[in-house]
């Protein structure tokens, strides 16, 4: 079987990129079989560099099959450009901003690098206090200032706590840390002592008991903690414990971070 | 001056809701001065929960000005519900699917949840380890395996370089690291003894002096470390320093986290 030609996927923007990223990859998520090549080109803020865009995206074209283009360029004279080029080319802006325009009665203001730029100072600020909070505090390290949490995951080890809490800080600036739950935890059903009066903070995680096995012996090869016997148990004990002490809980096994933390946000009705 | 009626905006998903979110607030970011009220909604994934989805946003619409609706839903039995709500309605797939489908030749998937799911294991696995591997290097904690960074930033206290670094581990699975530029360092206009050999990962920080004064003074206020003076001359330092030894900075001083990434990735040009 010959292997499927390139298609190149252009990410353009005047900012960052994510959106027009975030835009294109879950569009091509719905087509499989086909070997994308992804470029993102960020900061396209000139007519100048709209035409090397332009150039460059030409030049692809030439050579094979025609790019694909997603881009949200809020500058008309660079979009007007962008638009020249040989590929399919989908803009947000163009798109969408006619009837959000005539729906709420207002020109749109055409301020470039909005989306995820810095203007907000006061989100800026809460997400980077946030990751400090969420570094000071990951796995129990540090529990002053503990009831300043939004929420609390706690966990047998490897269920993904660490990550979940860095993404909640720094994508949402949630205050969120996480403690774990250890054998003599598990063996009484208690909390850890240092979450008394914080239960309602709390959020559990679980997985799957071969999931965590596997996990667990990336890291420590062959040791009784990474064992199935281990796994199982401190999983089935740790939902109990949930139970017992009406904490919500969710299974990290099939989920991606971003998953989890929806979930997180969702069930604890968190304010971002 | 009366208070601008409230626009309720529903950000619609079978999946986690992000790329609903992105979508509808790149494109609100274009209007200043409406009070937009968002309202997330993932994990619509049935016609059960699309019907109450509907009965939600209905009761919105019936009270006050019409909402609007940014939706990425998959399937199209779900879709089509939601579609009936009496909101101005824009779904990502609606809008493109067609086009795209007609330029590949291909039908889609349908395959819900994919855009922030789980099924990338190897990308997840990445974020995962690029994440460890940033927690355990911060701010030069540890000096094992540098060579393994992809980037290291460096950059004098407090320019955003622990933010940036787990940024990009976190949201694109890039093995980054950072460490700190000390006073001895600037003097000697030497790079710090465990990156020898390292320049050419090296990406600089800078920032501007009155910013770095606020933020250290948030810190630890009316320290030397704080001061205006302090600031200025390891900013100033730091810069020649970077000149001398051929290292790429940015200033981070007006830049959001998702900006400084994106110069990082387009300068290094980073793999993700």
């Amino acid at each position: 079987m010959n292997a499927s030609p390139t298609r190149t996927v252009f990410f353009l923007s005047d900012g960052t990129g994510i959106t027009a990223e975030t835009l294109g990859a879950s569009l091509l998520t719905q087509f499989d079989g086909v070997d994308f090549k992804k470029i993102t080109l960020p900061f396209i803020n000139t007519v100048e560099k709209a035409r090397s865009t332009v150039e460059y995206i030409d030049f692809i074209a030439s050579s094979g099959l025609r790019p694909m283009v997603f881009s949200t360029t809020v500058n008309e004279e660079v979009r007007a450009i962008l638009r020249t080029s040989k590929a399919l080319f989908a803009d947000l802006f163009d798109t969408y901003i006619h009837a959000i325009e005539s729906e709420l009665g207002l020109k749109s203001t055409h301020a470039q690098g909005r989306a995820h730029g810095a203007h907000d100072q006061r989100r800026y600020n809460a997400r980077i206090d946030a990751m400090n909070f969420a570094m000071e505090h990951d796995d129990g390290q540090s529990t002053r200032d503990m009831s300043a949490a939004q929420v609390i995951l706690i966990a047998p080890s490897r269920c993904g706590k660490t990550p979940t809490t860095l993404y909640l800080a720094l994508q949402h600036g949630i205050f969120a840390t996480n403690f774990p739950i250890t054998e003599d935890d598990l063996e009484q059903q208690k909390l850890p002592k240092s979450l008394d009066g914080l239960a309602d903070r709390c959020f559990g995680f679980t997985s799957d008991p071969e999931r965590l096995h596997q996990v667990r012996n990336e890291r420590r090869p062959g040791s009784k903690y990474a064992s199935l016997a281990q796994c199982s148990f401190e999983l089935r004990e740790a939902e109990r414990l949930y139970q017992r002490h009406n904490i919500p809980y969710v299974s990290t096994a099939t989920r991606s971070i971003e998953e989890i933390a929806a979930v997180v946000i969702q069930e604890k009705e968190l304010q971002r």
